[in-house]
C-alpha cells in the first residue's frame, strides 16, 4: 500500500491525535456518503460494541488472530482477557495507531498473505463487519482454506457480517441489483475510502447473509455452527472448522 | 441545475427533515474533506453565526437581496427584523428549504441572473463567505456590476470571505501555489459538492484577502469601506457605491 492509499490509516491516526474525523466512502456507482460513525466505533471500548460482538466474544478461546485490526479495540479487548492476539491490518497507519494504543503484536499484512509464518490460530476475529474482507464468491473459499491451514483443533471463526437483505433502502436495493446483473453478490459492495488526498485502491467488500455465508463457508471447509443476533441486520456468525476436509 | 446536480439542496434537505448530514467538498487537485459544520451551519439562529457576521448585520438597512439564501438564516432573521428580502438561490431543493422555514420571497435563481425584476436593493448580503460566489478576477468585477445596476443610492453589499492567507495548512499553501501557476487567485477554489449519488458541477469558489476584495470591488464600481475583523480569517467586507461610475 502506498502512502497516498492509506486514507483508513490517515483517518484513524488523525482521529487518535484530534479526536475528530469523518469517514468518506466512495462506492463505485459514484455514490458517496460521509459519517463520523466510522472513526469513533474503531476506537469503542468494550461497552459500545455492537450487541453481537458483545456476545460472540464469549466465544473466542486461546491464541486470536485480529484479521483487519483497525486500531485495536478487539486486540486490546482480548489481550486485557488474557489471549494472545496477533493484529494484521493492510494499512501501515493503523498498525501504527493500534501500537501506540497498546496491542503488542499488530502487523501490516493484507489479509489474503497470512500464512504459516504468523503462527496456529484458535479463533479468527473478523469483527466490524470484516467478514467483508472475503470479498467475493470466489474469494471467499480461498480465503476461509487459508485461515483453516493455520487453525488449531477446535478453532473458530468469528465472522461479522451486514445482512444486505435487511433493508429496504431504495437506492442500496438498485445497488444489488446492479451487482447481480454483474454476476456479482448481492451485497459486494466495491468502494474506496477517501481522507483528503488520500484514497485506497477499489476494493470488494461483502455483506452476506448468514445463508450466503454458510455456503461460502462450506466451500472454504468451515461450517457455521451457530449466528448471533440472526435476523438482525447486524450478525455475527461462529464458523468451526468442518471435519475431514 | 438539473436534479443530480442539487448535492448542497438535498443535504440541507436532508438536515431539515432528519436533523443529520455530512457535507462533503472536493476539490479539482482530488483532495476530499467532509465535515457535519456544514449543514448545521446553514440552519443556525443568530445567536450562532460567526462574529462578524452577527456585528455586519447592523450594517443592513432597507429592501435586501439575500445571495445564496441556502436555507434561509439569514433571510429569516432580516425578515424577523422588519427587512423586506429577497432570497436567491441556485439550488432548486434550497429554495424549498427556505420557503418551508418562512422565507417569504425566495427565488431560484443563479447569482449570475439577477436583474432589474428583482427590484432595487439597498442592501446586499453575501454571508456564508458567500463573496465567494464571485468567484474569479475576472467575473467579481462583472457581477458586482451587476449588483450596482440594481442598487438603491446608498446601497451597500456585506460581503463576507475567508482570508486565505491566514492559513499555515501546507496543503492549502500548496494549493495556493497551484492555483498561481495557473494564473488564478490564491484562493480561487475549484469545487464541488457530493452527496450521494447528488454532485454539483465544479464552480469556482473564491477566498480572497481584504486587499483583494477592495480591489476587486473597485474594479466593480463598489469602495471597501469598512472591514469587520480585520486580522480574523473570517471578516466581513462592508462595501459603498464608488461615486461617478
Amino acid at each position: 500500500m502506498k502512502k497516498h492509499e492509506d486514507a483508513y490509516g490517515r483517518l484513524i491516526l488523525e482521529y487518535l491525535e484530534k479526536g475528530e474525523g469523518f469517514e468518506i466512502v466512495e462506492r463505485d456507482d459514484g455514490s458517496i456518503a460521509a459519517g463520523n460513525y466510522g472513526p469513533a466505533a474503531y476506537f469503542a471500548p468494550f461497552r459500545r460494541w455492537p450487541k453481537a460482538e458483545r456476545k460472540a466474544l464469549r466465544f473466542a478461546r486461546g491464541r486470536v488472530l485480529d484479521v483487519g485490526c483497525g486500531a485495536g479495540r478487539v486486540a486490546l479487548e482480548l489481550q486485557e482477557r488474557g489471549h494472545e492476539v496477533v493484529g494484521i491490518d493492510v494499512s501501515p497507519l493503523a498498525v501504527e495507531v493500534a501500537r501506540r494504543r497498546g496491542v503488542k503484536d499488530a502487523r501490516k499484512l493484507p489479509v489474503t498473505r497470512v500464512d504459516r509464518r504468523l503462527g496456529r490460530f484458535d479463533t479468527f476475529v473478523m469483527f466490524g463487519n470484516n467478514f467483508g474482507l472475503t470479498g467475493s464468491r470466489r474469494r471467499a473459499p480461498w480465503l476461509l482454506r487459508r485461515f483453516r491451514s493455520l487453525a488449531n483443533e477446535g478453532a473458530r471463526i468469528l465472522a461479522e457480517s451486514v445482512n444486505p437483505y435487511t433493508t429496504d433502502n431504495p437506492d442500496h436495493l438498485a445497488y444489488h441489483r446492479r451487482n447481480r446483473r454483474r454476476g456479482r453478490m448481492a451485497g459486494q459492495l466495491r468502494i474506496r475510502i477517501r481522507h483528503g488526498h488520500y484514497r485506497t485502491p477499489w476494493f470488494d467488500y461483502l455483506l452476506a447473509s448468514p445463508e450466503e455465508m454458510a455456503e461460502l463457508a462450506e466451500a472454504g471447509g468451515w461450517r457455521l455452527e451457530r449466528v448471533i443476533d440472526e435476523g438482525e441486520a447486524v450478525y455475527v456468525g461462529v464458523l468451526s472448522l468442518a471435519e475431514g476436509r
